[in-house]
């Protein structure tokens, strides 16, 4: 998607031993990039979420396995590799699946060909996240298209939780690319956009993105969206996700399943946006999923622009209080009116999955 | 209750022609007071939320009127006063409760006498805020204690949002009040404190005279409050409230109807504290209470404290977006277990609020 006119995505190749990305915790106060040059670099970038987003999580993993072989293509370091980059974020299962990926491409390889299989195969990662980001905004299309014949010329109100857009893709987005499509179509659109705290991805990526892409939209505290639904003022919400598990229940950002039980509740739509590498078939429920504690300081601190210009972090708590801080919630299956995956719209069920990946 | 030890209420007169109240937009990050002298004064108090929470509001408005008294004791003056006052906060209806309970207290009477009649009367108000908020202690205090017998030694977990403490009343608090008078018996009590955005009350106040107090808590993003229910870490929700309706409906600071969702899906108690001076006889249901729509600056700005030293205030958001900030939610009485008044804890319905108060 554009930036101040000009395409992006969110990770790319320079030359053949770099890899550069969007740094996110700058935005939105200034636009940086960072280059990536080793397995480490390309660990702290996911950790300290420079990156973040679970399909560009998979995606900067993936560079970070291909970093790793231009330096040491043995199988140690490719296990050390993966390793290390498996434990940057354990919420996220597009991580694992793309690290699996990755070796699988390169494991039993000759060494003088490895990291050339790696850099391409991360590339090819990075391609077919496109892809299927734009296919997610297919499917997901006729929702939004079939909300505004209802709304006869007043726009579409749609509400999403945090930032699953093109910023936590490679372009595109999940959850957001059915509304850059109808968006792209003339169908008046607009977001309700959570702030999404404590790290804020929706007042500051979120909102960034569909300014930028010119997509009006409303920040809310993750506090109102039930009020708002209460008076008939979303009519539809569109999450995306970092692990399905097979019998239908969603892991989110913290703060989503509160959404979804407010949609319940006023009989509002709640769809989960994800490509399906998002889909942890190994696991029986979201009981399973292991649930990411961050740092305190992401609720006891704030950083934002000072009106002299310059960017500082103020603690905004009472003095000595602690904070808790899971990263993430589930949702149960129950609660989510359909899954929008590249390969089309489904229950979020065991069978509803079953029917479009009948694979697994 | 106590700040470094002193004793304190957030209002009390100074003389006959002072109010001094604790300067509530300067905690946690510095703790001042500010002198009120006048209608205007204590009109822009409660406006610019130097003085919030619903009984608190009344308190200030009272004393507005006993102020305004002082300097003209006319009719006119009376009904000036009572308006402006009544104009500063939509939501609340202790501010009218109290306006009405003045004006009936001075009019009618002789003018040589109305000012410190006025002044008596907004005393009695206080006083008597301080007994009802005991009283609602003493009701609440057994549901914490009935909790803290299951949980074998263990603290039980109490979730509140926004600050129904000390600091929004004149002293104790109403669904604080409880849990200091259960922290005061020695029963192992722990708050999750609900950050509240988007002013932070929670974080703030709330977090602030807990800490003051020595009550265990712990601050948590708004968002966060569901995923803990889910997994069994909250025995009990209490929080305040600003508009009561007959059928049992609760005003109350947004997002509050979210946590009240949660609960009711994961089968943990919620309860709602007030003063019967909080509850609106004149109104259906709350479809009727007005809702605030407060500045979006306060969505899209934070102030805390740098590491420097000193408060600065930033902006969080995307540059260009715009927010909305409706200040209040309504938690449909379905959703609450029970309302605690100062006179026991009924049903939230037009028959449990009848059998506590049979004279409405």
């Amino acid at each position: 998607m554009k930036i101040n006119g000009r395409p992006y995505r969110t990770i790319w190749p320079v030359g053949v031993d770099t890899v550069e990305v969007i740094d996110q915790t700058r935005l939105p106060h200034s636009f940086e990039t960072a280059k990536l040059r080793s397995v480490d670099d390309a660990a702290r970038a996911i950790k300290t979420m420079v990156v973040r987003g679970a399909p560009l999580i998979g995606a900067t993993a993936a560079y970070g396995i291909a970093l790793g072989m231009r330096v040491d293509s043995s199988d140690d370091a490719l296990t050390r590799a993966h390793d290390t980059l498996l434990a940057t974020r354990p919420t996220a299962v597009n991580l694992r699946w793309a690290l699996t990926r990755m070796c699988d491409a390169v494991r039993n390889r000759p060494h003088g060909e490895r990291a050339e299989l790696a850099w391409r195969e991360a590339a090819t990662i990075c391609d077919e996240d496109v892809a299927v980001c734009r296919s997610i905004g297919d499917y997901g299309l006729p929702l939004i298209r079939a909300a505004a014949e209802k709304k006869a010329g007043e726009p579409v109100n749609v509400l999403t939780h945090c930032n699953a857009g093109w910023l936590a893709c490679v372009d595109w987005g999940t959850a957001l690319a059915p509304i850059y499509r109808a968006h792209d179509e003339g169908i008046r659109v607009h977001v309700w956009a959570d702030e999404t705290r404590p790290r804020n991805q929706g007042a500051s990526l979120t909102a960034y993105e569909l300014g930028a892409h010119g997509v009006p939209h409303t920040i809310l505290a993750d506090n109102a969206g039930g009020h708002y639904m209460q008076y008939g003022q979303v009519d539809l919400c569109i999450v995306g996700t970092d692990r399905v598990t097979p019998n239908g229940d969603a892991a989110n950002k913290i703060g989503t399943y509160l959404k979804a039980l407010a949609a319940r509740d006023n009989g509002v739509p709640f769809y989960v946006a994800l490509p399906s590498s998002t889909i942890d078939w190994s696991l029986a429920s979201g009981r399973d999923i292991p649930i990411e504690e961050r740092s305190e300081d992401e609720v006891l601190k704030m950083t934002g622009r000072l009106a002299s210009g310059g960017v500082a972090t103020v603690e905004i708590a009472a003095p000595g209080s602690h904070a808790a801080n899971p990263g993430f919630d589930v949702t149960p299956a129950r609660l989510v009116s359909g899954f929008i995956t590249e390969r089309g719209i489904c229950d979020a069920t065991r069978e509803g999955l079953a029917s479009l990946f009948p694979g697994r």
